[in-house]
């Protein structure tokens, strides 16, 4: 990613969590780590990624806190990736770009993946995104209030 | 991206939405988009990217049906990049994202720009998952079901 542009200290929160989890093999680790996965080997057999590419995404998520490194749980010499909480507050993110997948990217009966209630087996609702007010939030119901301006001296 | 893989036919809706909008680029346009920006030049000036790379997004995203193009509002000859009811549909993911940066990515009392409601002028209300039910959802309460593998043959 030759081009990418440090968004590290952007004013904009959205942007900042780009920076962080800005690329599809990030995210699908994730994925990958909400599904119970915690080795490099798995990891790597889900998704088919390079080795290079995948150490690189996992250290990179490590060093920003999204996973943390652990001894494995069954005593073996390997070492698991677990999300950290700071990891698990991405779970509205996943959510959502599965939803919109669902929502949009599949013919009408093509089949696909569910996620679903542990208890019910049932799929998760939707995200409904509410306004203070309990009323259903829309785009245009919005604005981004930018950081004013440095001030200028008041005189 | 030299070693992008094509997610187009995967059977997880998150890796799909991923092969759309699985970039940093694209997704801040899409931020951008529901900021109001319509123009190539709006969006190269708020984010600072190669106009080659911005052009390549862009062009993506309207292939995707995420970005509708469409004549300038003021009769300009400018071409206007508007979403789609399918791009409008990724707001929960850009919301999702940004409150996951205000939440972990800033020093207290750092400032970031906040998504207000355009009646209130109070922040939105952060992204509260829900079970059928209506208790909070956790990742630890949902499962993914994948497909079934292809049946072997009965006998």
């Amino acid at each position: 990613m030759a081009q990418r542009k440090s968004l590290k200290n952007d004013a904009c929160p959205m942007a900042r969590s780009l920076d962080i989890v800005g690329d599809q093999w990030s995210l699908l680790i994730i994925r990958d780590a909400f599904d119970g996965m915690k080795r490099f080997g798995e990891f790597q057999q889900s998704l088919g990624v390079a080795k290079n590419i995948l150490a690189d995404r996992l250290k990179n998520l490590v060093h920003e806190g999204v996973l943390d490194l652990a001894p494995a749980s069954d005593g073996s010499l390997y070492q698991e990736y677990v999300l950290t909480a700071k990891g698990k507050g991405l779970f509205p993110v996943v959510v959502g770009l599965r939803h919109w997948g669902e929502a949009h990217l599949y013919a009408k009966g093509e089949p696909h993946s569910v996620l679903v209630e542990r208890e019910s087996g049932k799929p998760v609702p939707k995200i409904a995104l509410r306004m203070r007010d309990g009323q259903a939030l829309t785009p245009e119901d919005t604005f981004v209030k930018k950081l004013p301006a440095k001030k200028a001296a008041a005189h």
